[in-house]
């Protein structure tokens, strides 16, 4: 009996593997076109692309995916619940049975209509022309519907959108958050100091020393030596091709030092798929619980960390010596510019405190559009008299609008709430770093980096996938629930400390 | 009846069309792995590729793919013989049976005992150990044994091998060109005059200097813009995705100008590739028929036009203005050593005329390696006399000896021989295109290299493999024999022209 079992669950993992290493395939042609491709490669690679994406596909939806997993259940029923067997057959069957309530055809079709959308969106942003972007909206939202359609949900159709980034939340879990956010927020803005930045903007910062400022850094944080890589790009991001093939991008703007942490933002990315258990390689379980998890990371290395006086009191002096610009600068006025509050137009721009009031307002746009509430043809306009609302700036036109992001070109409704969480999360699991490591500060400030990222790998990425958000959150906690509280003190505190 | 016929050849053509995109797939993945990716990712990469080339293989050698070629033959039989869709019946016909004559366990095992095999050779090479890599080849060239014994052959058990790269060849046809070229390149190698080329070596030519220059050149030689990039690497090589997707790799030495030549030899097999007709894309005809007519046109560009007067008439004052050290050194010095004779130790560096010799001697012991005739402990013995017999120079040890090349690591029994067939038959093209294009000198002295790329796209490259090597050759030619004739003459000449 025991034999058999093994079989099935050997057979499952041999499956898996390959359909792992073809996922893994289509990152690495991912970011080669967005690194490295001659612009000439588009199309052929967009083939390539499409083949890879559907043969995986194919081989996860198989019927025999359902039989190995119903004679593995049982084999590993009597494994604690987080081993890895168990937790790789259970979360192996949700995400089996998730993704065959698709029809093949629809899939195909949102790939197809996200692909002409993202085009068609590139050409709108650049001219501001939010009515040639309608028609390819129109048919996003409504291929969303029909797939909404292929789920039962209890609380909104929006659910189902949200449970492909954030599996196991519910629409009014996250109005909860938001609920108790917005209202703060908005008081923290109209009340935040002005705070001098000007030496920030507008200075001579070569872009060759802030790619070796930053990989000095990366170096520190905690990523083995020849596991990764940073270049430039465009739009920054960070994948993998295993824990030890990590790929961070970057952009660098020669008269700011955004990229500092802007880098570090990947790197947190990167450091979560680099502390992957080596044993969760080429499983489904090989990535982070949810994106607000993964963001978490990010944010936490890029403001709890890259913010942080300790921090700055370690890496102030060589950046000074990097940056003449800077030289009369004072670390305390530098501490305090990188941490002022400011509304702006654009969200990849907000700082920590509007930052997720530019989601929030995302996140009830995407359910009035989903329902109905709101006409897509109304948008730009409701969201410039939203943004006066919510953040008090005026909305010169769509490019710096309604039209700002890509993801709703690409089909990508339900993604915007995670970066909020993301920011929520990032504090609840500060807590639990600041109990365990009582001496943080004094290690971040002589430059110890490792200390921190060797706890969280220990302590939350080499579980990948294992657990559901919740239950990682909760291992970590002590409580499943999403508590804004964490977050919104250490925003107070920040906002008190910028004044002079 | 045509409409079910052509139902077969659509269906054939979309599961060509994956199986491309899987292999163009593995390609990117190969040169992320040469030029990009950090070491750490060596593992899962291994993976990755092997799970990409079994799964093209097993949707290659599927029976399916032989009822649709049973339903696809009748139909395109009335169409002209080099039609696209008869050639790509009939050319996926051959590829299809000759995979289908290897078990997919003799496969898998020459994988992986070619993995085996190449990371011993790294080592032993590095140590100059013969007897550490002796059981490795043991092993590949008695796997090679087995999968000749897959195949039928009339002349020599060696022919199956030299079909894997060279399709159609029969060994007594190299036996026959190689016997022609012999006697005639001792000859010449003997009597080749003694040329100053101190001022090559030594001085300083920095990388970024010699990156730039060789960008200059190949964006002359007829690509497209954004179609291609050229990188660092350890060993040059070139590969493609698309057509419109070509990477040169390239390596810079910062005491010579290597990087010259070797980066117009990778730019030459490049245009090869670009040069394919767009609608053989994502089909097996998307590539050159042979290594040998390959490697014809790498050594077309790299050396007929890379070394010629009328080429450095144009460029060397560029190349001056670079390169400061050659300032005092005047054109015909210059022209003259990049054209010696200087039989060396290593075929790599080997320059035109002694290259040829290196490849007869490797192509007689893989004969004898595989009927045993030699015995593989003996071959350091071997090689070292028959290297004094050849080119009259002394083997220091096994490093720079028979442990110098990487093929037979890998299990790359047969390949040799396709460097100096290309060598050869550039030489028969060569004489067509200047019939062709009677003022090709003035053009590329003019710095016109587009007049000559063109033509050879349009009557060679866009081909793809269409045609066999044979049939490739006399079209361009008239005659299918591969002459020894042409490529002598122009060493003489050489030879005699760099004589002061």
């Amino acid at each position: 009996m025991v034999a058999i079992v093994e079989s099935a669950l050997h057979e499952l993992r041999a499956r898996l593997a390959e359909i792992s290493d073809l996922s893994r395939a289509a990152g690495v042609l991912g970011w080669d076109q967005r690194v490295t491709m001659p612009s000439q490669g588009t199309e052929a690679r967009a083939e390539q692309l499409s083949t890879l994406g559907r043969i995986a596909h194919e081989r996860f939806t198989d019927d025999e995916i359902g039989r190995l997993l119903d004679r593995a259940e049982p084999e590993v029923a009597s494994l604690p619940y987080d081993a890895d067997d168990r937790s790789l057959v259970r979360v192996t069957r949700r995400d089996w049975e998730k993704a065959r309530r698709v029809p093949s055809e629809l899939r195909a079709e949102m790939t197809l209509q996200g692909a002409r959308g993202h085009h068609a969106w590139v050409e709108a942003r650049r001219t501001s022309d939010f009515a040639s972007f309608l028609p390819y909206l129109e048919r996003n939202v409504e291929l969303k519907r029909r797939y909404v359609e292929c789920f039962e949900w209890s609380d909104s159709p929006y659910t189902p959108l949200l449970d492909d980034y954030e599996p196991g939340m519910l629409t009014t879990e996250v109005r909860d958050v938001f609920a108790a956010l917005r209202p703060r927020l908005t008081e923290l803005v109209a009340s935040a100091p002005e705070v001098d930045a000007s030496f920030l903007a507008g200075s001579d910062f070569p872009p060759k020393a802030q790619q070796a400022f930053a990989e000095r850094v990366i170096r520190t944080m905690g990523f083995d030596d020849d596991a990764w890589r940073l270049d430039p790009t465009v739009h920054p991001f960070c994948t993998s091709f295993s824990n030890r093939d990590v790929r961070l991008t970057t952009r660098y703007r020669p008269d700011d030092l955004e990229s500092i942490w802007s880098t570090m933002h990947e790197a947190g990315h990167g450091l979560y798929a680099h502390g992957i258990a080596d044993a969760l390689g080429r499983t489904p379980l090989g990535g982070a619980p949810s994106l607000g998890l993964n963001e978490s990371q990010s944010r936490t290395w890029e403001n709890l960390v890259g913010r942080s006086r300790p921090f700055w009191e370690h890496w102030y002096g060589p950046l000074q010596d990097t940056f003449p610009a800077l030289r009369d600068i004072e670390l305390d006025a530098f501490v305090r510019a990188i941490n002022r509050a400011e509304p702006g137009l654009i969200r990849v721009d907000a700082d920590e405190t509007t930052y997720s009031l530019h989601i929030i307002l995302r996140f009830e746009l995407e359910q009035e559009l989903l329902d109905g509430t709101v006409a897509l043809a109304d948008l730009p306009e409701v969201w410039n008299a939203r943004m006066k609302e919510f953040l008090g700036v005026d909305v010169p036109d769509d490019a710096r609008g309604v039209l700002q992001d890509v993801h709703w070109s690409g089909g990508g409704i339900g993604y915007f709430p995670t970066y909020a969480l993301g920011n929520v999360i990032s504090l609840q699991i500060w807590e639990v770093v600041r109990r365990a490591l009582p001496d943080l500060d004094e290690q971040i400030a002589s430059g110890d980096l490792r200390t921190l990222s060797d706890w969280l790998r220990d302590n939350l990425y080499s579980l990948g996938r294992k657990l559901t958000p919740k239950e990682t959150i909760e291992r970590l906690t002590g409580s499943p629930t999403i508590e804004p509280e964490p977050y919104l003190a250490y925003l107070g505190d920040k906002l008190a400390s910028v004044a002079v």
